[in-house]
């Protein structure tokens, strides 16, 4: 049987009634076995940009190449842990900060998180970064940047037509703001770009980053 | 590259504006890289009956024979994902629906997800078996059973002594009830047996479980 101290050491934080149980598995030794960091990859964009087919298809490359890595999908999400939350701002954040969450808890336990959400503000995706800073995750951030017409004559959900007949409230792109990211890691042009093409672009950028230093 | 569909399947489920997004590799195929199952294992019992402790090693057991596994304990969470919950009752259950949804996900991605969490109500513990199930994920709850005596003289964490004291209310096992498990897979006995015995008798239970069948 593998050695075992005989109390987790417990450091009291933030609450004086809420302690904190340290691991005896570090996230070095994690990422060590698997041979590659633990990260989280945010993908965000409009709908219909494409990100849920490029994260997809992300997870799948990097199985190939026998990484550990996941999809956290954002409508995936709003069937399981977020399912009790809506679409009002402060819903939308929370939606965000709980995906954040989860992704660093994968990330920290060896897996690629990869993350595909609209994530329409700025505000929301540093502090996304921030959740995987604060764990010693690493976070990439990849703009899934397509033009606005180019989303909507897609439209594969027939949101935008919805949001355009006044169906839909605060649809980002038509009235709701994206606010684009400015010094995302990966940038990666889907309008111009095909998918194989564009999965070519972020593995080829993502791959360095994941090396065990 | 690795073949890839050009387009997600998209399933619409629940509401019409929420898609499921499917992905390319299965639980079944992580699985079977990782040579074992997903799992949720999840440990129920007083504050102080030993749950932190046994997570942590069976955490680092698993780990030792080269399993994937990982701890979400109770009160880490209540640092990240839960930090926007107190103890009210509908907080409680809103901490392990949280915990059962992110475990399950673990489950899903490949994972031994280990969840110690005090969750005193048999409601509570159904509905993360319920989740688990749902994404196809065997889930095995695990009875850390010390007498409320043995607890409150440990009192690792001096919350008993507050309870106590009137410091504390809705404190599990003092002012607010233990529903013990009727029929949980596994039931240590840790008022009885040391951490080491304890330990070994929950890997002897488990690893036939986590084997690929």
């Amino acid at each position: 049987m593998v050695a075992l101290n005989k109390k987790s050491s417990l450091l009291c934080m933030k609450s004086e009634n809420i302690f904190w149980s340290e691991g005896q598995i570090t996230r070095e030794q994690r990422w060590a076995r698997n041979g590659h960091q633990g990260c989280v990859v945010w993908l965000t964009g409009l709908s219909g940009s494409g990100k849920s087919t490029l994260s997809r298809g992300l997870e799948c490359e990097l199985f190939a190449r026998n990484f550990q890595a996941v999809v956290l999908d954002g409508d995936n999400l709003r069937h399981g842990l977020n399912s009790n939350l809506g679409f009002a701002p402060e819903d939308r954040s929370e939606n965000i900060r709980r995906a954040s969450e989860v992704g660093a808890l994968l990330a920290s336990a060896g897996h690629v998180a990869i993350i595909a959400l609209i994530s329409p503000y700025r505000q929301d995706r540093c502090a996304a970064r921030d959740v995987a800073r604060r764990t010693g995750c690493p976070f990439v951030e990849v703009f899934v940047d397509a033009p606005l017409a180019v989303c909507e004559e897609r439209d594969p959900k027939h949101l935008y037509r919805k949001a355009r007949a006044g169906e839909l409230r605060g649809f980002t792109g038509i009235d709701a703001p994206y606010e684009a990211p400015e010094n995302a890691e990966i940038h990666v042009r889907t309008g111009e770009l095909g998918i194989e093409a564009s999965l070519a672009l972020i593995v080829e950028n993502l791959l360095p980053r994941l090396a065990i230093s």
